[in-house]
């Protein structure tokens, strides 16, 4: 079969082999405590009440669960959303500004496609979110990258790129408990940043996938609380589950009818059932703000565990601040490259990913991404002991370092 | 909202409002029947088996049915397509060329993506699919037709335009039951077709959503039995439920292989609940082959039942044949333009699709697409009643050619 092939299109060849996937593929192996994965805990899944939503939708209304669907999704689902999302921002939000998405992914795509041509800029965050990059470079967009410290997207070094002449068609950002590095945009950033906007002409997108889920403070408010030129993307897949693939994008009217013609020819329409699901699920919002809470309350303990036995194991060498919401911690070790240390600590039997993966221009050669959501506290502790040995063995120097 | 807003990517553009969403919306007034849609019938979706593999496949492994899931599929649903497709096509084939997709409508977006460029010539059915029509030329495809006749996409019209130096990176059939027309390919026309394919270097994609749903005979065997040069896409949504969204692609390894990659991009992966429900259900080989046999025969009495009741209101005017299988016949009436008359068979009553919708470069203007899957054959009897009376109405004079 082979060599009767067809040639692929030279677009296809813009879409890297995901390191996501083999980075997922590596942390299956038996007896490695994965802290590599991007996956919520599915022992925090809503079994019992997602089954029961499922066989109530299916049975009370099968015309609506499983048969075609409107492409802009479930009104019933658009309208919590727009709600939602008014709430939150104090900005009247429609339901026609509401497109659901097979996840979040896909709003990440169809919004890259309505807004950007090939060859168009977008600003990204660096390091930044593996698969924001992954659909953007693939559509054929340049990526620009924007600083990212612990108060999150750097709107000053936003500025100065911006004053250097680079024109982006939009500024991608996960502001809350960002993916990789778990900061938070401070409220000066986030207004520096929709006054940029407002100045240069760009769009913002703002994506929340972790936002609710916070240890102490609720983040500040979203940055579509400051400035109209926001498209905001958000999912049920960290607070109900992710296998479900429920998200979406909240947009002005016409980028948002733009969009629904979009993901028309991509899919025709998210999974009636799962829509059906999330209605069932949303409309009983005591009950989903309880589920929301116990998440949060288990990455907490978990977060707390993982960042005492770093800085207990590691002390000076590694900086890593603790995380105060999401799933992730991004830690940074003086004199290392973390691919090499990868190696090692698989064989340690621990995973993690790799700060370079996350980058869009800088080196991140010495950083660690770490996600504390699936361990449990007992193998968070086994996970950075084990670290520290293969940290010992890849650099023997080092070992004096230790405690 | 509106002066703030980005203007959209020039590519955006390229996609047209959907004839579909409008059509559909129109044939929601109440009172009306609709022989407009492109919907199986509700009432043949398995609910309670739908129902039940929902429950046990959350309660039973919803680390599963709930979790992120790798973006090639779960690996059970690609075995079980692969081993269909090997029986089908007599060619062994490999559960690593088959990747799961968001729905038939995803797998045309993405082969379209990984095999075409934008300003690369696609062949099409003319009259053909829409949502593939929508899907390719939204991607920047240029559309070559085909003719389409009572034997299927005409082989000898794709030879005289390859002759005439069009060279298409694919060519687009569905070659059992057709949407729209509802013909289905002669094998010596396939024969033909993946000799040409062979020939000329070009993919031929082969979309089999009604293969199965045959009222006499089956269909001939696929294309994709005569040559390697196929692509193959497939569906449950016409033997379960559309809501799924389940559907797949076949392709070589490599060409796979890029699909998956696409696909990440797109949406990470097709629901996993969907997926672990098609799992449960495809295992029941019997029950499978029992459902797809009882939705044919409920389609079979119907096309039957609104095939008659043209012949006999329409006489000579209205040239049709009577379906084999699928889910739509194809009228073509002397003299009228069916757009004008849908506005009046509205009024009526009575919904259709006109011809035009699903052209490419012919003039269809005569033609009709009804679908006989959701009417009744009581309300198909009252469809045709009204549709003579619409045609009554717009041609007075023609009154006399009644009975």
């Amino acid at each position: 079969m082979t060599t009767n092939n067809p040639s692929l299109s030279r677009r296809s060849t813009l879409i890297a082999s995901s390191e996501i996937r083999d980075l997922l593929r590596l942390a299956q192996r038996p007896g490695v405590i994965s802290l590599a994965g991007g996956l919520p805990d599915p022992a925090a899944f809503p079994i019992e009440a997602i089954a029961a939503a499922a066989t109530h939708a299916i049975s009370s209304d099968p015309a609506t669960a499983l048969q075609y669907g409107p492409t802009e999704g479930d009104d019933r689902l658009r309208a919590w959303v727009a709600d939602r999302h008014t709430r939150q921002t104090g900005r009247a939000t429609a339901i026609d500004q509401v497109v659901v998405t097979t996840g979040s992914q896909q709003a990440l795509a169809l919004i890259a496609r309505v807004l950007a041509d090939a060859g168009d800029v977008a600003m990204v965050e660096d390091p930044g979110y593996l698969g924001a990059l992954q659909a953007f470079r693939g559509d054929g967009l340049a990526l620009a990258g924007v600083k990212v410290d612990h108060e999150g997207l750097d709107s000053d070094h936003l500025e100065s790129l911006l004053a250097s002449g680079v024109q982006p068609r939009f500024v991608y950002t996960v502001p809350s408990f960002q993916n990789p590095t778990g900061s938070t945009m401070s409220p000066d950033r986030r207004a520096h940043l929709a006054g940029l906007s407002d100045l240069h002409g760009f769009v913002i997108i703002e994506d929340a996938p972790y936002a609710e889920l916070c240890f102490d403070a609720a983040p500040p408010p979203p940055v579509a609380s400051l400035t109209d030129r926001v498209v905001s993307v958000g999912t049920l897949s960290k607070v109900l589950a992710p296998g479900l693939r429920v998200g979406w994008v909240i947009a002005a009217p016409d980028v948002a009818a733009a969009i629904v013609r979009a993901k028309q020819a991509s899919d025709l329409h998210t999974s009636s059932l799962s829509q059906a699901i999330a209605v069932e699920l949303t409309s009983q919002q005591e009950w989903l703000d309880d589920q929301v809470a116990a998440i949060a309350r288990r990455y907490r303990d978990r977060a707390e565990t993982l960042h005492v036995a770093l800085v207990d194991r590691f002390g000076e060498r590694l900086r890593c601040t603790a995380p105060r919401g999401g799933m992730f911690l991004w830690a940074t070790v003086h004199g290392i490259d973390s691919r090499a240390l990868l190696a090692t600590a698989i064989d340690q039997g621990v995973a993690f990913v790799p700060g370079s993966a996350f980058s869009v221009e800088r080196d991140l050669a010495n950083a660690l991404r770490l996600s504390f959501a699936t361990a449990t506290t007992t193998e968070l502790v086994e996970a950075v002991e084990r670290l520290g040995e293969a940290l010992d063995r890849l650099d023997p120097a080092r070992v004096d370092l230790r405690g």
